[in-house]
C-alpha cells in the first residue's frame, strides 16, 4: 500500500477533530511516522518533529500524508500547492479527502514529471454491487455512536487486538480512510455510491467460518441529519451479532451543528438495535465505549458509572482501561456452542 | 433537456417492474413518445408502435430512452451495441442506469461521429454539500414506501397535480432518473456519495416562503436491506412536514429478495415518523397510496378498507381515484394560519 514512512500534514487546522487521520495514523502505527508539517495559523499539534519537504526526505520519508479534513472533504488550492511542493521535493502524496488528488492536473503532471504517486485513499471499488441482506456465515461486532468522531475506529482497533490476545481470531474491518490507512485495506463507505452502500460493507465483511470475530468500523450516527444514511447502510450491511455503542461525554453539539444535542445513550442504542434487527434479528449491545480523553479520573469515573446504569452494559475508556469487561460481555453472549457451529458452517 | 419525441427501449426485460422508467415516461409525458424498441426475448409491452432506430428517425424521434433497469444499474453489452446502432441511425441516447454511457469509448466515438449527445440521467450534480438538518423555511411532502417501485413517484405527480387544480404552488422534486426525464430537473439521489445524500435533498428542495408545497418523490424503503440509508438520508433531508405512505398490496417480497416479507404498514408509517423527527419534530402522516393494479374491483376496495383501518389514514390509488381525500386531510394538517405564515417568512 502506502509506502512509509510518513510526514503528517496538519494544513491550517484549528479544530482538533479535524486532523483525526493524522492522530489515528500516529497512533496505530507510531513507528511509520516521521514528522509533522504544519502551516500558519495551524494551532494543533501531534508533538511530532516539525519538518519541511526536503527535511522529510533526508530523514527517509517516502509519503506525505494529508492529514487534515473538513466536512464535505474539500481539496483546497493551498493544500494542492503544498503537494506540489511535496513532490517536487520527492514525496509520493496520500489523502484521504472526497476531492482527489487524481482530479487536479497540476499534481498529475507534477506526480508524472517526479516519477512519483498520488494515493486516493476516498476512492471505492469500481465494481460495487447492492447489498442483498442474506445472512452469512460468521461473528460481527460493529461499533455505532452517538456522533462522528467518537472514538469508534479506536474502539474497534483495540477490540480486535484484545480477542486476539485472547487466542481468538478477529480482524478489524475499515470504513474510512484513516482506518484504510492503519489497516492497509478497506473501502471508504461514505464516499461510496449511495446504492451501494450495504453491498460495500457486505464486501469487506463476507462469510467467515473459522470462528472468528470481523470488528467492522462504524461511521457517523443515526442522530446525525448529514451522515444517518451512511450509518444505516452500513448496520444493515454489517448484519451485527454484536453492536459496542461508543461515545464523547460533555460534547455540545453534534459535530458541526452547532445547537444540535447529542441523543442519550439508551434511547441511540435502542434505535441501533431496532435498524439491526432488520438484518440480524439476534443482535445484541455488548458494551459502551467512552472517549473520556477531555475528563479528569473523577469526571471520568461518574461518566462510565452513569453510562453503566443508563444502559445496563458494561462500559470502559478503551484507551485508558481496555477493553476486558466489553470482551466478556461479548464472549458471554456468544459462547461457542455445537448448535452455533453448525449453522456458522 | 432531452431533445424529444423519445423512441423508448425496452431492452430484453420479462419483469414489468424493470421498466418502470420507459413506463413511467409514457404515463407522465405521452406526448413525447413515438414508439418502442424490444430485443429477443423480451415480454414486456408498453403498447407504442414497435419501431426500428431508423424507423424512428423518420417519424421524427430525436432521442433514444434506454428504459429498462436492472439491480446495480449495469449497462451490458447488448444495450451498447444497440445505443450505438441508435446514434449511427441518428439519435441521441439517454440512459438512467448507474454505469454511464460516457465511459464507454466506442459509445462517446459514435456519438462524437454522428454529431450526437450521450445523456447519463443518474449523474449527479458535483459540487453537493454535506446536509446539515437546519430547519427552512417552506412546506414540504415526502412519499415514503413499504418497498422499491411501489408507486412513489406517482402519487407524488398525482399530489402535485392535484394540489395545483386546488389553487396551491406546488412542486414535484424528482430523486429518480424517471422522475428527472418527467421533471426535467432534480438529482438522482442514489447515485450521490453517500456522505451528500442529505444534502442533495437540502439543495433540491430549498426554503420557499410562497405558501406552496415542495412534492417530494421518496426512494427505495427503510424496510429494504439495499437501498435503506438512501432512503433515511433522503427523509433527513427532505424534512417532511407531511408524509404519505405507499404501498403495492400483494406483493409477494421485498423487490430482489425472495423470501423477505414487506413490513405491515402501521409498522413501516411509524419508523418513518421516529426517524423523520430527527430533522422536523412536527411531521405528520396525511395518507396511504396504493398502487392495485394487479387487483380486481373487490380486492381493490378490501385493501382500501385495510390500509385505512390499519393507519387511520385516507387511502386511495392515485391513479385510479385520484388524491382528494389525501389533499383534503394535508390542507386540514396545514391550515394556513397568521402564526404559520410569520414562522415561514
Amino acid at each position: 500500500m502506502l509506502p512509509g514512512p510518513y510526514l503528517l500534514h496538519l494544513g491550517s487546522a484549528t479544530d482538533a477533530l479535524s486532523i483525526k487521520t493524522a492522530r489515528g495514523v500516529l497512533q496505530w502505527r507510531p513507528e511509520a511516522c516521521l514528522g509533522q508539517r504544519r502551516l500558519a495559523g495551524c494551532s494543533v499539534d501531534l508533538g511530532l518533529p516539525g519538518m519541511t519537504f526536503a527535511e522529510a526526505v533526508e530523514h527517509g520519508a517516502r509519503t506525505l500524508i494529508l492529514g487534515s479534513a473538513n466536512a464535505g472533504g474539500v481539496l483546497g488550492d493551498d493544500l494542492v500547492e503544498e503537494a506540489v511542493l511535496a513532490l517536487e521535493a520527492g514525496l509520493n502524496v496520500a489523502s484521504g479527502l472526497h476531492q482527489r488528488l487524481a482530479d487536479r492536473a497540476e499534481l498529475v503532471r507534477a506526480a508524472t514529471r517526479a516519477g512519483l504517486r498520488l494515493f486516493d485513499l476516498r476512492t471505492p471499488p469500481a465494481d460495487l454491487r447492492v447489498g442483498n441482506g442474506v445472512p452469512r456465515a460468521g461473528l460481527r461486532l460493529l461499533t455505532v455512536g452517538t456522533d462522528c468522531s467518537v472514538g469508534k475506529m479506536y474502539a474497534s482497533l483495540v477490540l480486535e487486538r484484545e480477542l486476539r490476545e485472547a487466542g481468538l481470531a478477529a480482524d478489524f474491518r475499515a470504513t474510512g480512510q484513516t482506518g484504510i490507512l492503519i489497516a492497509g485495506d478497506g473501502v471508504p463507505i461514505d464516499a461510496v455510491v449511495a446504492d451501494f452502500i450495504s453491498g460495500a460493507v457486505e464486501r469487506i465483511s463476507p462469510a467467515r467460518i473459522d470462528g472468528g470475530w470481523d470488528i467492522i468500523e462504524g461511521q457517523g450516527s443515526l442522530f446525525h441529519p448529514s451522515y444517518a444514511g451512511v450509518s444505516l447502510g452500513l448496520l444493515h450491511g454489517a448484519q451485527p451479532d454484536a453492536i459496542v455503542l461508543c461515545h464523547e461525554p460533555g460534547r455540545q453539539h453534534m459535530r458541526g451543528l452547532p445547537g444540535r444535542a447529542l441523543p442519550d445513550l439508551a434511547t441511540c442504542l435502542e434505535a441501533n438495535l431496532v435498524a439491526a434487527r432488520l438484518t440480524n434479528p439476534g443482535v445484541q449491545a455488548v458494551g459502551v465505549a467512552l472517549n473520556t480523553s477531555t475528563l479528569g479520573a473523577v469526571e471520568r469515573a461518574e461518566a462510565i458509572r452513569v453510562a453503566e446504569r443508563d444502559t445496563g452494559l458494561p462500559c470502559v475508556d478503551p484507551l485508558i482501561h481496555g477493553a476486558a469487561p466489553i470482551i466478556d460481555r461479548l464472549l458471554e453472549c456468544f459462547k461457542p456452542s455445537p448448535a452455533r457451529l453448525s449453522v456458522d458452517a
